[in-house]
């Protein structure tokens, strides 16, 4: 029979970096093409443990139905978890635990978008974000990035459009794709224009833990005294992302609502991994464990940075992150993105074309993303060396 | 500041189940209200130990991101075990795993669904679908629920609409929350009313291995050559709920924006559950487990018929369920069905009053469900007694 799908759904699209991902399980393929944390910081050893004495103590408490908001426990740690560096939590706040962050980007859009309102978004931004909006009626209004992060020009006129937009969308910290943070004077003038524009701010803050140069900025949420502000935090790029565990943060209505559009979804997150994660959070010292993975991902960052300096072509230009996982190359004119990203994977490293992470990604675009956390020392090695050799040759 | 919430999401609204729930956190209170299996059949031992060797084995095949579609080697053990008894796989159909088959309703409603789209369902039926369909825009259309099944006067006549709903929900064995089920004939005239018609039928199984009398109905899914109906098939009740894991099985290009919708939503199910579930059905005589969930389940619904039989005032009537968890009560004009509840609360005894899983719960019901799977026989024995003294005292 011929189907007839909503309108929404047809807004959305297979995930471009999912085709990628595919090409990835050619065992051969070098990938910076994922968004995967680094396998060498899973504490495996720990959740083993943790698994197997659940078990042993109170196994009908990890395979019974648990309650949509969360396990009480995970709860209570993960917000103390979160909120240990900054005051974020605010007294009319409510927390609900989501499977991974990406469950609060569809959710949050369900609640909040009717068909055809706008979400303003950073240009490029991430792109199964950008994906959950559009798959709920929402048309994306981009606004460039710049090197402190979104243009707020652009912002504002956004905001003074007929319709108010349903929200604005950012990752203030290495931001995915460009590895961009957004400075503090930003931070705080993009909440003034939310709250002048009464316009809530969805902070999507997955990577924050992962600062490994300089200073801490502090986030959006705790800035706010309106509950404007709705905050996205996981453990997925902290612990372990198969687990499958975020943390929504906002003002009590909000997390309501959230809760009826979880309810229908998924009723609640797998509970096993709940019970793992509030044990772990409970019994781990976080701070040393965060150590280890910031020296990591500061290890290979710089390893991937060092070898483009020394085999790119002048021409190309990238940004230097302070933390995350991305790295945003830039291509001269003279080299097509498209053929580049092709003529890389046929040389078997794979690479995601820039244009997949813009609100219109048929403009064009001289710019591709590059993972650093997945990839081993070797491979980042030679990988970077292939893609120099290619930008060399082909910048002609 | 005052939040807009989007249309869809303010059609949908907060359990009342999931309140009933709460109050069943009184240790005191003996529940029939929920819909949890029952507890004694977890298959710990098993589960303990394939978790225990994939953390041996291969630990970062747990933790890791997984893809959109499930695990590989559950889509093959868990179509091969649903699969067993009737051919349900045409060679156009794909396997998508869910966190839960509540997922399955909320996503083939975001894919099938435009704003105020009609949907046409039993009436009364899950609660949670009804939601789910609502959360997504729909409008629910009702059709009575009679000893065999829907009635298809009613599904006719709703097919024959101007605006063609956007598909047909129902749930054929050991309906929740009448425990009805449809017979063979009116599966085969749904089915041809659905191809007449050129519309999706859902169908919703999860009890279908809970059957402990009668024989076993073909579903619609094993009489379909067309691609009409939509399976959704689930672990929660035949294995363990907490661990959220179902089966979706539907037309390629259906599965395919569910894909879309899963990727916007979880990105994919937890990776830990679906790969215990997959080495649990491979390992595990199922024929075997099953035998011994189903004697417990006919033990416990036999045990609570008789007791109401026993106890409850003569002019109450109930539905004889062949299988899953439910039974529906029915009081005389009498006796209000809502106080008939409350008192029962005050009483100790948790039931949710029927108007709860209609499409429009304002019109009056004399009924109420009742779950026989998750009480021990010592709670059956007390609460019926209980709630048997009150329809006598009520029913003046």
């Amino acid at each position: 029979m011929k189907y007839r799908y909503s309108n929404r759904i047809e807004k959305a699209k297979a995930s471009a970096i999912r085709e990628i991902l595919k090409m990835m399980n050619d065992p051969e393929m070098i990938s910076f093409g994922g968004g995967n944390p680094a396998v060498e910081t899973f504490p495996i050893e720990s959740l083993k443990n943790i698994s197997s004495r659940l078990f042993e103590e109170s196994p009908t408490k990890v395979l019974e139905y648990g309650i949509t908001e969360g396990d009480i426990d995970l709860r209570q740690e993960a917000l103390q978890f979160f909120s240990n560096k900054e005051d974020i939590k605010k007294e009319y706040d409510q927390v609900l635990i989501t499977s991974g962050s990406q469950q609060i980007m569809d959710f949050i859009a369900k609640v909040l978008c009717n068909e055809d309102d706008k979400v303003i978004c950073e240009n490029p931004s991430f792109l199964g974000a950008l994906n959950a909006f559009k798959s709920n009626g929402a048309t994306l209004v981009g606004c460039d990035i710049e090197a402190d992060g979104i243009n707020l020009e652009q912002v504002e006129k956004a905001l003074q459009s007929d319709v108010k937009p349903a929200f604005i969308y950012t990752i203030p910290n290495f931001q995915n794709p460009t590895g961009i943070t957004m400075s503090y004077e930003k931070r705080k003038k993009l909440y003034e224009l939310a709250c002048k524009y009464e316009v809530p701010i969805l902070e999507d803050n997955p990577y924050g833990d992962l600062r490994f140069e300089g200073q801490a900025i502090p986030s959006i949420k705790s800035m706010d005294e309106e509950g404007i502000v709705i905050y996205a935090a996981s453990l997925s790029k902290i612990i372990a992302p198969g687990m499958r565990v975020a943390m929504l943060l906002a003002h009590q209505d909000i997390v309501g609502k959230v809760t009826v559009a979880k309810q229908s979804n998924d009723v609640h997150s797998n509970a096993w991994s709940q019970k793992v994660m509030a044990n772990f959070l409970h019994e781990t010292d976080m701070a040393e464990h965060l150590k280890k993975l910031q020296a990591v991902y500061s290890r290979k960052c710089a390893l991937m940075l060092s070898k483009m300096e020394e085999c790119f072509d002048e021409a190309v230009s990238w940004t230097i992150p302070e933390g995350g996982m991305f790295i945003w190359v830039t291509l001269p004119d003279t080299i097509s993105m498209l053929e580049f990203v092709q003529e890389a994977i046929k040389n078997k490293v794979a690479v995601v074309p820039g244009n997949a992470f813009y609100s219109d990604d048929s403009i064009p675009c001289q710019s591709f993303r590059m993972n650093f956390s997945m990839p081993s020392d070797e491979n980042i090695i030679k990988g970077v060396e292939i893609l120099g050799t290619l930008s060399k040759q082909m910048n002609k």
